[in-house]
């Protein structure tokens, strides 16, 4: 039966793969609109697909560079081996195809979310949700696909013994730093490419030459479009691909230890170590039959599809969760530790899991959604200015990391009560096996945005922008969950690969015991390094963007000097200040009009891509180099306290940054809704609205870039450490 | 020998408090100035004084409390002693006299500054930093003399074997703890009052009605001023004070574990347990040397005569030191853990102390400092307005955080190779070992910027405030450096601590060894627990300076509209915009005049002390509660977690929000001064000065209020620990 099972591992992949095909092309076959919108659309499309290809060039240097390190190292050991590398090069390839595919799907879908929304709201949602499930199946698809398939391979040829499936745990623990490889690059570079553009193209376009957001006469509007798909799309793509293949590898790395148990003899010793696989499985079913849930009527809400996929999902889940274990696991053993376990108790760390999933998104809601406390408190600060604006937002980010890390300890100390440190692994992959649709919602939501984009820019009317903003505030929200949901993921995979790294490590150095003591000075010291590093990372991705921003900037203003038509129409609107365009004089109007499109894109998107890439070289060999400095020459002791310190303040951190940039986010929108405070209206143009873009401004690299890159460092750092684990 | 030596230490304590007795009578028989300076010293004493009383009358009650509690915890086991809460009374008392010494003559000192600047700019300087000196020196005085006489007592009672000190380490522990309550109320009340008072007082004062800083027509300008002393002199004061007597406490736990080593005979085994009491004692000699080497003539440099002082008072400790080490430790002895230990490795520790001490200092001055580069690149962004103001900043004070933790990690490194934990803890005591003439260095800043205040307020002519202000310039840098050195001495102090708490635990378990594993997941949960403390009680203490400045605010515009001589005043200003007072008609200028001390000052300074008293009771319960709960119910290795997590996000948190706020604050002083940027000279009322303003509001409560607090929260919850070990 078992050996069966190891090949059924990636049919599952393959299901999702054909669904993704299905999906992608009816998106393809829909109606993209009108000339001038399938033009817009293709300069997204065009810009963000230049961008990846510049990117994944660097990335098949530095994939190939690791590689070949990897080679040598694994030939340092026995308990190494070269083949690492090779699973290594298949996750990259795996998480970069699945951020291809869901790119070009993505900007393929946002303009025919336009034209459906023309039609009507459900339209416009089942074509962005259709666009967002490409990437979000795309992922598990390819996930359990590349996974899957070389465990098959693998234990094929090492044998499912102790001995075969620790090589085999060993070779596969690549896959995993394949897929943070990519996650870095699109996650961090993703996250500079996307501020860098938004402030350049807002600071020239809107502050300084004055005209309106994604208005096609700024040189920077296009770039700023492909930043959303580039940075939300590919690398929340590519950030929970990591989190998934890396909590599967770990339970299976922590799973392995029960293989000689003769409790475990009906599955031939590979229960633990194949139900996270299968837990996988179960969830890619999950979330294609979520999927047909998500429909909406003209004037029904979109927040409630997308919930009723979410939660039919996770209902089947909840049941085949239980089915598994009990078929999967004994009776009742007695894992390392001397917990007992029982498959109900491994049942309860998955449920664990996802609660924690859910209850930090819940809370991230609470702390930045439009309308809650925290927010409103913001908007009053406001009208005292920026200085409180910003104090008060700093002090709401700070306050939400509280809610947050309780219910992630608490899940982690009911998983380990319950089953021991198998349980937090499993926790996690519990936490993560969602991914198909949650994913798919949180792709959904820069699609919405686009379609608004190009709604705006190809002069539709103002219906249709009016659906494609319901469609798009829905997005906001889901993304702040989907955030919060990012990052717990993160901390738990994070633990879960630390867990691994022990016994990897302790298997490979037969018989030698790893204590990471607290009260070894050593370690306490490396702790304090660790934790510093993410203070470092993000001022660096901050610096980052700020210098990225500034070639932009440059850039736009040249456009605006260079280029005549693009001047002209900046000289006739300024000889009609605040004055509606059906009130100009005839020839102003012309040649505001013929501006239209006047300006070279694709300019713009090369130089935001080149700054990118460039500035997060400095950032991306910190995360690479700093485990590996300290494993080598510090011993794996103080490696161990280097990782516990990066992962506490860097899941705060994150929570922190995040949570203060979707706080400062909505509290203008608040203020722009017209929130009332002391009896007084806000409004756009008000003190307080100006106080708040300063918040909103300070925010945008916090929640955009340097918040979500830290998730990458953490995971990174973890999974480095686990496939040097074996050398050190 | 030996115990005669005992009883030498507490002479050491009243040598110091005779110096003080002397410098403080000598500050009393200065020449105050003319009446109208009079009037205001004493309103700013009163102010202070009247802050002292009301926040020592709820320390009363909170002293009381815990040592009825002691008490009772004392009584549970036989490890633990009621005694302790003797311990505790005298530490608290030893800490409030210390602060009620200091501050009263700091009060003094600030009107005699001025006129003595008056004179020339040498007398201001020897007025200040007597002042000074007298906070420095009662510290380390009430410090030696209350924790000397106390080891001298029991350990006179329960006798010097290993059982007996033992025992007296138990006790004394208490006075640690003492300390530390009086800190959590000076450092963290005060420094609300202090921003809260400073923030009413210009956003009313100059903002909303337009007169100018320290102007006696503002209600709140004294209230101000007696913030100055509240949160710069006696806040600092009872922080140092806690590290200074928190460090030697641990060292001396830690040194009781050689008493029964035969190489120790010598010294009856207590030369490892007396050597940091005899180094404290050292430095209290060195301190007096280093006050005389304290002098400027007109024209000289400041900065350079207190560097002076500093640097004599290094030397005598140094030389000191080796002998010292030579004299009461063994040729050689092998500490637990293997360590080989010498008295030459001994000292290199105590070394590595005093290095980093500085080497914080001066890296805190680069990040900070005037004219530096990072404070220069926040000046540049400055110019695009406050949302890359604050960015810049931001960025500033997390990249700050590097060196600061890689001089720490090192030095903590060095002194457990040389030394074993005795090592870091000796490391401690070195870096303080000098408290008295540092803690002098930093009560002279606030003293000159009162001088500044006061010659405003009296009219004195323009050449005074300029001899006053570079007393304050020189403040400013001394301030920056002493808060790098602030933060980390408390992380040393925590984690001389957190050894002194395994020690203490596994001595009154007998036999039981305390592993805190980062392998084990509830030490995981407990660190994250802790690391996501300092996050909350920032923004709790943020959000207390909120409420308390809004209380002030409404005050202040109460008496701007209820006191007619006031609103007269301002009338009367608001029919002269921009006019020199000379050019005003005589009844407009009468009626302004006539407004000059008819604020009721007292009035705000209450408001400001109720409030911030009120606001500082949920993150001083959350402090001493957390370590509580978790070690009573989660046990000793949760508690370690918990105590590792607070102290690594407490340091990089403490130094991320001093320096950011450090760099805001210098970087409009730069603006203020006329710093270029790209050909344009900047200077106040600038667009870039009102970016600047923004950061440097955001700065304040980062700088003097949650920062600073940081540094009590992770020792307090240290030395909590410390106590309730033998109850746990």
């Amino acid at each position: 039966m078992n050996d069966l099972l190891i090949y059924c591992i990636p049919a599952f992949g393959v299901i999702a793969l054909i669904f993704t095909f299905m999906k992608s092309s009816w998106v393809s076959k829909q109606d993209p609109g009108t000339p001038k919108m399938v033009g817009i659309a293709e300069s997204i499309q065009e810009g963000a697909m230049s961008f990846l290809r510049a990117e994944y060039k660097v990335l098949a240097i530095f994939v190939a560079c690791i590689a070949v390190l990897l080679v040598f190292g694994g030939l340092k050991s026995e308990d190494s081996s070269p083949l690492a590398a090779v699973s290594f090069v298949v996750g990259a390839f795996c998480s970069a195809l699945a951020g291809y595919i869901g790119m070009k799907v993505a900007t393929k879908a946002n303009v025919r979310t336009t034209n459906a929304a023309r039609e009507s709201l459900g339209k416009g949602l089942g074509v962005a949700f259709a666009g967002g499930s490409v990437m979000g199946m795309g992922v598990v698809g390819l996930g359990v696909l590349g996974l899957g398939g070389l465990f098959a391979i693998f234990s094929n040829t090492f044998g499912h013994d102790e001995r075969g499936i620790a090589q085999v745990m060993n070779i596969i623990a690549g896959f995993s730093f394949g897929a943070s490889s990519i996650a870095l690059f699109a996650r961090v570079g993703g996250g500079i490419y996307t501020k860098a553009a938004d402030v350049g193209a807002d600071l020239v376009g809107k502050v300084e030459a004055g005209i309106p957001e994604d208005d096609p006469r700024n040189p920077g509007v296009i770039a700023d479009n492909v930043g959303d798909n580039v940075g939300d799309v590919a690398g929340m793509g590519a950030d929970l691909f990591e989190s998934y293949v890396g909590s599967i590898i770990a339970t299976m790395v922590l799973g392995a230890a029960f293989i000689n148990m003769p409790e475990f003899a009906n599955t031939n010793g590979m229960g633990a170590v194949m139900l996270p696989l299968l837990l996988a499985g179960l969830g890619i079913i999950a979330s294609i039959i979520g999927t047909f849930f998500v429909r909406v009527k003209d004037g029904g809400s979109p927040h409630r599809a997308l919930n009723t996929g979410e939660l039919v999902a996770a209902a089947i889940l909840l049941i085949g969760t239980f089915v598994l274990c009990k078929v999967m696991l004994p009776d009742s053993w007695t894992s390392i530790g001397g917990v007992a376990i029982t498959p109900l108790k491994v049942f309860g760390a998955v449920i664990a899991g996802l609660v924690a999933g859910l209850g930090i998104g819940f809370i991230t809601e609470h702390y930045t959604g439009t309308g809650t406390g925290p927010v409103k408190s913001i908007v009053r600060q406001s009208v005292t200015g920026s200085a409180t604006n910003i104090i008060a937002g700093l002090g709401v980010g700070m306050i939400s990391t509280a809610f947050p890390i309780i219910v992630l300890s608490g899940a982690i100390l009911c998983a380990y009560e319950w089953a021991g440190l198998y349980g937090i692994a499993i926790a996690a992959v519990g936490m993560l096996s969602n991914t198909g649709i949650q994913l798919a919602v949180d792709a959904y939501g820069p699609i919405s945005d686009n379609a608004g984009g190009i709604a705006e820019m190809s002069e539709l009317p103002a219906e249709v922008r009016q659906r494609t903003d319901k469609l798009d505030a829905v997005g906001n929200t889901t993304a702040a969950i989907g955030k919060g949901f990012a990052i717990g993921s993160a901390a738990l995979t994070a633990l879960a690969l630390f867990a691994a790294f022990k016994t990897t490590y302790e298997g490979a150095h037969a018989g030698e015991v790893l204590t990471i003591e607290l009260t070894d000075p050593k370690v306490v010291a490396a702790l304090l390094v660790g934790g510093m590093l993410p203070f470092l990372f993000s001022a660096l991705s901050m610096q980052a963007v700020g210098r990225a921003a500034m070639a932009m900037i440059e850039e736009v203003r040249r456009q605006f000097r260079d280029i005549p038509a693009l001047k002209a129409g900046l000289h006739a609107m300024n000889r009609n200040p605040g004055k509606p365009l059906a009130e100009w004089d005839e020839e102003d109007r012309a040649t505001y009009e013929d501006a239209h499109g006047k300006a070279e894109y694709g300019e713009c998107v090369e130089i935001s891509t080149k700054a990118s890439i460039k500035e997060m070289v400095r950032p991306g060999l910190l995360a690479v180099a700093a485990p590996v400095a300290v494993g080598f020459i510090g011993g794996p002791a103080m490696l161990g306290g280097l990782l516990a310190g990066v992962t506490v303040t860097g899941v705060l951190m994150a929570l922190f940054q995040s949570n203060a940039g979707g706080a400062w986010d909505n509290a203008k929108k608040m203020i722009e809704e017209g929130f009332e405070v002391n009896g007084e209206t806000l409004g756009k143009g008000s003190e307080a609205h100006k106080a708040a873009v300063v918040g909103d401004t300070v925010g945008d690299p916090f929640k955009d870039t340097s918040g979500p890159s830290l998730n990458i460092l953490l995971k990174l750092m973890s999974v480095v450490a686990l496939v040097i684990a074996p050398m050190i």
